[in-house]
């Protein structure tokens, strides 16, 4: 194999693969990455360019690149010493050759690289598949629903099944994206350009898996298709593929637990809520920082514990006509919330002063959100 | 104590002792600091003020910040929770008022924080001294100093006399900043507005008093004095002042180990030198990367070791006239020294390839560095 690449296509290339190549030392192979010459039938715009790619069983990223190949072929390298080397060299350009003794010469100007690779057979390389059911969107769509559900998602491995995100076809332009972790839970009923899923009502993506999509929204370029079935989902993009093995198990039903009918309702500012937060969060030392809430007509009071160690306590303006109430939250759960909402106002919406508190955009009816209250006793 | 001061004064003060108070649970009552309100005589420009100090003992620091007093006293308080908590508050200004239970309430528009706090007489308190020896001169030009040659200290505690910057006074303009780690070596003399040492012939000051006189630099203004016997050294600028305890024991006499009479001359571009240096020691796992250094008429060519990992090479177009030869080095104290050299080029001096290397700039005769070679044997 030899090529010629920009140095910043190569290292755009092995950052995005950066994830699952900066691996612990468990298995040594899976530090090292694909590259490999694609020919102009299978390369980008009809052109050859190179392949880049990386798995660690659970999870695949496949990029194709622009690149100069003077030679096919393909070679299997160390993903982390490449990088960090080629991001010095001075030069614009990069030459990659391989020779047959399994070292590659990677040179830039007066600087050169030489560096033992792997037989690429003995690298588990990720195949793409034809899965039965798709939904198209845009990538930016796609990164909005991810970014608006994730952080609800479970992070211990106390229950594997809450530790993604839910995607379930509603009808054919229509998708909704949930997560809960038992405490709280974030919907997303995602308008899409095409949904179909015949078999399979609903999948559950592993956090990491979006996690990687939503960092490498761009180079999706404009339209992702999601094809799945029911052990592998895909995100292809016209030269980007992330796959990944799905979470097996259900996802709770989790519509008895969004309150409905609410009768007390209140707008507050958002920037002005999240300041509150965590004037009123910072000076307790638990993770889970307890926050007493009272509701009035004319102001919204959050209160810490009083506790030796001090308190805190801060107030809103906000417009309220319901009867008075309190309320106690963990501040880390509202502030999650408030952090994924673009508006200025946000909207609460509780039935009474025991029940789980909605939390909605007052313009933007896609998206909610569900917080459990927290018994508060001071 | 009843106080108004303006948030981001609030902010700036906390932030100059954070070093200070952010300790380890090893004395808990280290983890505040003293707030007292100063009066027209003691305050800035005539006018009552009020002075933020805290000490761990071995370092001091203390600074004068205007606010409006209303009520006189101090207090002593959890220098961290009022620094989380006072970063979010809305407002522009800060009232802080004290009451009789020990109770600080620390007020901005509708947010309210109460924090318990501690007898101000269990604080040890930082005192200034009246130190006979004098040094004075401008905040820049000591933080150049320090900068110049701190990198070359010893870090680990095997030998606590090079745990720091020896300063020693040449002259009644020149002093002489000087630090050593066995391997490597930084000398800077500095010309300062005057320097009156008569008792004491130099001083070792630790790495950590440093380190914040370079942080804070800014709050000196203009003009420092640094003042000293041989158990104590005070920086002192009109509002702020760090203290420390000094190093005990001897600096070694390090003339012999600058290397005198270089015949091997050779001028090199920095910034292309630093890039070479991070090629060919990125290969490398160990902490100290050694790099080989082969001079020719024409270029210098680096090498990294030749192992089953890779390798790699780089070369550097250089104007020499001298004979050829080759040199060992630990990249990482190359890098250290390139770092503070802000001219475009270097200059590395050699009387052969067996001796320390001399490190300069070629436009500025103040500074030099000396590194030991190291042996290599590929």
């Amino acid at each position: 194999m030899e090529i010629l690449i920009k140095k910043e296509i190569l290292i755009s290339a092995l950052q995005s693969i950066h994830s699952v190549t900066d691996k612990s030392s468990v298995k040594p192979i899976l530090s090292n990455f694909l590259l490999k010459t694609l020919d102009d039938e299978n390369g980008i715009d009809g052109k050859s360019c190179v392949e880049f790619s990386a798995t660690d069983y659970e999870l695949s990223i496949i990029g194709k690149f622009p690149a100069q190949v003077i030679e096919h072929g393909s070679v299997c390298i160390s993903a982390r010493k490449v990088y960090d080397i080629c991001r010095e060299f001075q030069g614009d350009d990069i030459f990659i050759k391989s020779t047959e003794q399994l070292w590659i010469h990677v040179t830039s100007g007066a600087s050169q690289l030489k560096l033992p690779s792997i037989d690429v057979g003995l690298y588990p390389q990720a195949v793409l598949e034809d899965l039965p059911e798709k939904v198209t969107t845009t990538a930016a769509e796609l990164k909005h629903f991810i970014e608006s559900t994730l952080f609800a998602a479970q992070t211990n491995e106390s229950r594997r099944n809450l530790m993604g995100v839910c995607l379930s076809v509603l009808d054919e332009h229509t998708t909704r994206w949930l997560a809960t972790d038992g405490h709280r839970l974030a919907q997303m009923i995602g308008t899409v350009s095409s949904a179909i899923s015949e078999k399979v009502s609903e999948v559950i993506i592993p956090r990491k898996a979006l996690q990687e999509v939503s960092k490498a929204v761009d180079l999706f370029k404009d339209s992702v298709e999601i094809s799945f079935d029911d052990r592998t989902l895909q995100f292809v993009g016209s030269t980007f593929t992330i796959k990944t093995r799905l979470i097996e198990g259900k996802f709770p039903n989790c519509d008895p637990i969004i309150p409905k009918d609410n009768d007390l309702n209140i707008v507050v500012d958002r920037d002005r809520l999240v300041s509150s937060l965590k004037i009123v969060s910072l000076i307790s030392s638990e993770k889970l920082k307890p926050v007493k809430v009272t509701i009035t007509q004319e102001k919204l009071i959050l209160e810490s514990e009083k506790a030796e160690y001090g308190e805190v306590s801060d107030e809103i303006e906000i417009e309220y006509s319901g009867e008075e109430f309190q309320i106690g939250f963990n501040a880390k759960y509202l502030l999650d919330v408030l952090n994924i909402i673009n508006g200025s106002e946000i909207r609460l919406e509780f039935k009474n002063a025991m029940s789980p508190c909605l939390i909605k955009d007052p313009v933007d009816n896609s998206f909610l959100s569900v917080i459990m209250p927290l018994r508060i006793e001071w």
